[in-house]
């Protein structure tokens, strides 16, 4: 019996999803948050977090029919995920030029064409760079996952990785949206993408 | 005298703008714009053209206080003009990481505050990027001139320097946003930027 049989029959196949964090600072809470979703993934999720964003080239429409090799290796990640999760930084009430940079790579790429997004925000008072975010990945054709794009509470103290797994409140937060992200995957769920969010 | 008694009296000082384009393709229309507009510059411009945006690294906020050498570069031409006009394509909906990714380097640097800007848009049918851009510019204190910001006609063939140069009407839209910007570094033009533009 195939795997994707004996999903449909409870023992659920595993869905490969990539967290990007359109921040490069070290101490990024997107990077944090990519990483605490990996640690509370579901048994149907397999979360890995993509380690290269910083490493892209400027994006050049020249050099799309010759990519580099780091824009060849980003494509291919982004392509055999089933799902992505970003969460990115707002500079300047704009998308951080970073992760507008990676997606400017993707634009002509056909691998993420319908590719379901957990779109998550993690500063709840700034809502200009996701609404900004929202916008393209919608032009982009990827497929904004509701219940799975939420903003997270992360006031105060609540900075890094441990600090996240370590807050009741935020970690259902997060469990929450990976139930939302796989029960998507598990073609359970709603694909309609709401908006606005209740900020 | 010094230089500025002589400008009030008639022959005007001789203002630094640069120009800036967020497209790295090698037959952008939006770099083509910004050549054009030195070649059109008044006499009392002296306009000219970023060459090294595609050598900026990407943003990361960690590097900030040791800034790398490109980036002191592109501080210190934006510190020295007197002005700025930007040219930027849309992708997606949304600004081009490339310029966005300039911008990020600009955000924590004083030599912006206040620095006037012509925005130009030489995409009539696209607004999304163009109105980030203006969000973006001012939440970063720059000075967006009114005048000078503008919509330019640039359909159909003219998309080169020369053919810009050859058409009346973009030539006349380009000398006009020039005059504007001008007039008010010489302390005749409104500040106050306006908002929506007419398409």
């Amino acid at each position: 019996m195939p795997a994707i049989e004996a999903g449909k029959q409870g023992a659920e196949a595993v869905m490969n999803v990539l967290a990007i964090s359109g921040s490069l600072r070290a101490g990024s809470i997107n990077s944090a948050l990519c990483r605490a979703a990996a640690r509370l993934a579901p048994p149907s999720l397999r979360i890995s977090v993509l380690p290269g964003l910083g490493d892209l080239p400027l994006f050049n429409p020249d050099l799309e029919a010759s990519a580099p090799g780091a824009v060849r290796g980003f494509r291919s990640a982004v392509a055999g995920a089933d799902a992505l999760i970003i969460a990115s930084p707002e500079y300047a009430h704009g998308i951080s030029g970073a992760m507008k940079n990676a997606l400017d790579w993707l634009v002509s790429f056909e691998g993420t064409v319908g590719k379901p997004v957990a779109l998550v925000n993690t500063s709840p008072r700034a809502h200009h760079a996701y609404e900004s975010l929202r916008e393209v990945l919608q032009t982009m054709s990827l497929c904004i996952v509701a219940g799975a794009s939420v903003a997270l509470p992360l006031m105060g103290s609540c900075a890094t990785e441990e600090a996240m797994l370590a807050d009741p409140q935020v970690r259902h937060c997060v469990e929450a949206l990976l139930e939302a992200l796989a029960s998507h995957l598990a073609g359970r769920g709603a694909s309609a993408p709401s908006f606005p969010l209740g900020w």
